[in-house]
């Protein structure tokens, strides 16, 4: 089967990946299933993985597969998978959990001390075909897997933020996005439809604010044309926004969280361009955290597709070919690629 | 009457207040106090409001009377208070709170948006007399002012960020308190009397340590003989400890983060001497966060005050003379200060 | 002044209250206010205090002015009275607090230790002046009083329950609001405007039906006609509900509980008018709960008029004069009342 | 290979169960392990079994071996077993439950849709050897599996509900434990590890009030010779309890919620011997919940085993073969069982 891979870790997008013929995976495992790939969306870390910003956090052994936002169909199953068939439509949750942990049994999948996860730490699903596992799928009824192909990694990181941000929202609060490109507009929908809070959408570009605006976004700020602390001082009448989702993480929007966060608020990290730099003083002094986020649990994907099969959750997406695939890593890296790019293969 | 006070700021701690001969506060309002003080604590935040160090975070008109760990007797009521009498032994709240604003709604009250702080933004305790109001004080029945004074702000400080850790903690947990002194001493033993967690207590000083020991911590780690996060990865088995209370907020302990908290955890702000420096992916990785913490809610004194009553809190002092002020806040700034000073007017 | 009073505990709704002319109120404390009642809404509760349901609960003196759902403007203020004006438009949370008590300062203030409920423990709001105080008050800016009247009793109950089930709620859960009345039809969009969860409302009319299929209910059950445990049965696949929202509180519908309720949810009583008779073994099998709810915190109230004036909260009201009460209480008892009915003075 | 089973239901607990030959298990499934049983804990749910009261509640074939409370040492292992090897010694989660379902998912396995219950609907513990799952074993490193084996079923049922009380809980806060017998002793030393609450424990016998007294109980109350609800509004200065653990669930225990139970508190069922009679409105009075409670969480076994192993839970048992089994049915029938009976086949 043809599979995206990388090779060695550059900077040079254009000609990161090279598609290669590689074996067909099968289960070894009883739990193993193998999904023939119809969508399989591109994400930010992709860029991150090809320049080798994750050798320090995971293993991995090159030539690798990327993708790990990935949904198909079922093709085979391992001899003791009961929950779904071949010929299933299914999203993959993008880590292969052992379900034994402490982790997986409190639910925090997402924390496996064990798991996979498949396009960072073993081949994904830029390729014809995927290896995961049962415990990865949720079966789709109403959804065809190309549309919400993102939504396994983009989706479910933006709605696990947003999950910790609802409890601390109330009528009359307000919650800021920061970043309105593949996972904002889904943060931003999410906290929409599971609060009344009201929402101020923050970005560079004219062409996010204007979809943050279709979206539901009560106020929108162009970053680049107007003061965004003094604006969001102005809209919440001094008090700050109780949350904060900051989708870049670069050095200049972490350092907005002293001016921006209400007191006793959260400045949720789940882009992560750049650092924190910041006394310890001003979070003594305004009592505000810096919360960090990771992809989200299972249990979340399928409230996320319960999401998008009642229609509270429109997905922007463009489709393309598996040869387009180093076209797609360079206008990513550019920031020319509108809501999410789907590479079918 | 007599009240030690800063005239400006200044890094020379021996000479840094002047006693002055001033008048005696009366109420102005239907619902001010008019304290006795027995005792007030010395408070590391004396030292850094001498530096001028919450300036740019408080107003503050200079000169002032420090000292916002304040207990003693009532001796003169406002019109409409109902709660205290003259006669009355009282811990003060450090705040004045207003009982209107939202966040005092909330039981926030911390959070006041028309707080006065005694000590900090308006005359405070290092004096024969302190006024404040109703809603500040804690009515005393079996515990002498002077014994329980420091509890005002380093005891609930300490109290709520350890009140914050705890629905996080469960037996075969581990929580890592950093820094064994006025405010470390008590945060450990709150966590002992409201959790099953296992303590791990860092300092420098063998003393502290000792402390530590005596008032039930698990495990102590001496941070100038022995690599931190590695003893703290062996103790937990590789896992990380899941809350953190840095009660030095230097910018090497807020360094250890991401090597000692757990998937999912807090490393919890209290003191505050540095500065984080951290890459937003390392938050996104470990999936912890950065906890700010203030002084704590009149509901948490309250509590406080329950757990120093049933025996289960048990405070380090010592007592010094109005006199001896500049000497006090000396020895606390080169650390030769054991648990906590208490000034005698 | 004119109000409507109760002189005697009696079943005859079409005469029970007589309108007498009686003393205007004046402030006793520097916090009092007094508002003129511009819309008060009758409530179920005010058919059981006139049959003497309360007095084994609160202590009442006859004669006493009922109307506890109260609007108006403020129009004589105590000495010390800051955050409402002369002149201002205010809703009245139907208790008068003491701001001093542990349940106030923890937020909890419908739990008052000392609180005062004008018209069901001193003189309401069925008349031309109210006396109340400061932390009764929430301003109003863009909504007119008689509009919102209901909402001071009515609105966060409903709002108040609705805000405890939200937290237990997801994309995909299920949430059954018993009862589409007065109380009902503002718990059903509260739900809604917070939360993702499909909603099942079940009523005996069809016309409370065709207002919760107007208000976003997803699916209807007349109860009349259906037997509601397997309708939700079958809507939720053989799960239940996560929450239910009893509005009735009848034998017949408490009684649905471990049928309807999904392992580990809660059958919200708040409705009043029967009694709960079920094994403990039904609790401990299914593990659900019985939840007692009461009238919501100040907090919520204002929160309650955020989701007002935002538009995601709609009030179904009829206007009636002081002269027409006892009508309007004897419709009520008979089922005949759409929504709320309010008695403008 | 012995075990001891019921054939029929009867009220005659001396003769209920029959000690036959059957056939020693095997795995047919590649997560199952086979369990040489050393020690298996006699409950109150056993004479319930008995009686037939959970024919209602669960599919039930007979003949059927009861015991749900089982600890011994592992003898075989189904082909991808990986988290326990043949010689490990373990205690058993109650549940074989499916790691798949949206509530194992979410780590609320107790309530996994798929779930067997070895001793209430598969043939369970006293025998020689027990099949069970992966999934269910918790492994043993300092407690022999006789001493522990109670904890697998009361155990974990009383921390389940002491972890859902102790949130609520606060130093200064008052908590009844209704019933110190198997289970209630080890509710109130869970309440004492993680919390700071004054604990105030109610029994009929003397002798469980001294064990209540031994194992740090604050206050006790013999229900026989004092009235309840007096005695813990004197010792709560009227405010009642924040939590009720109720160990009984008898018609007599439940109706004192409405007098005991602490404005917003809960009232937990655990026991389940009778009913509960109560009118809608005193739950919306005093805002107290009825909440169900049943066996507790996989993670909730491990927690309680590093309590155990951390010497802060002491569990009171007296050990009996096999063929004194009846003996041990009908002692506890009437009352005469100190702590837990341990079978040791």
């Amino acid at each position: 089967m043809q599979a995206a891979r990388l090779h060695e870790y550059t900077e040079e997008m254009g000609e990161a990946l090279s598609i290669d013929e590689i074996d067909r995976p099968s289960p070894t495992r009883s739990d193993h299933i193998v999904v023939e790939v119809e969508g399989a969306g591109w994400c930010q870390t992709d860029n991150h993985i090809i320049e080798g910003m994750w050798t320090d956090y995971v293993p991995q052994e090159l030539p690798m597969t990327l993708g790990h936002e990935n949904a198909g169909e079922v093709v085979e199953v391992g001899d003791e998978v009961s929950t779904v068939d071949v010929g299933d439509k299914v999203l993959c949750h993008p880590l292969m959990t052992c379900g034994q942990c402490r982790a997986c049994r409190l639910g925090d999948d997402m924390h496996c001390e064990n798991g996979e996860f498949p396009g960072l730490s073993t081949d994904g699903g830029f390729a014809d075909y995927l290896l995961t596992s049962e415990r990865a799928a949720v079966k789709l009824d109403d959804v065809s897997p190309v549309e919400i192909a993102p939504h396994a990694d983009a989706g479910i990181t933006a709605y696990h933020a947003a999950k910790k941000a609802v409890p601390h929202l109330f009528p009359g609060s307000h919650t800021v996005i920061i970043g309105v490109g593949g996972l904002g507009h889904i943060g931003l929908q999410a906290i929409n439809a599971m609060s009344a809070t009201t929402t101020i959408a923050v970005d560079l570009k004219d062409d996010a604010l204007s979809l943050a605006d279709r979206l539901g976004a009560d106020h929108t700020i162009n970053s680049g044309d107007e003061d965004v602390a003094e604006t969001i001082e102005a809209i919440t009448d001094g008090a700050g926004a109780e949350q904060v989702l900051d989708f870049v993480g670069a050095d200049g929007t972490t350092a907005l969280a002293p001016d921006i966060v209400a007191p006793g608020g959260d400045h949720h990290i789940i882009g992560y361009g750049g650092d924190i730099h910041e006394p310890s003083q001003a979070l003594v002094n305004g009592e505000f955290s810096f919360v960090g986020n990771i992809v989200g649990k299972y249990t979340e994907l399928q409230e996320l597709v319960s999401l998008v099969e009642s229609g509270e959750m429109h997905l922007e997406t463009t489709q393309y070919g598996l040869g387009e695939i180093n076209d797609v890593a360079e206008s990513l890296e550019h920031g020319e690629i509108e809501g999410r790019a789907v590479i079918v293969p």
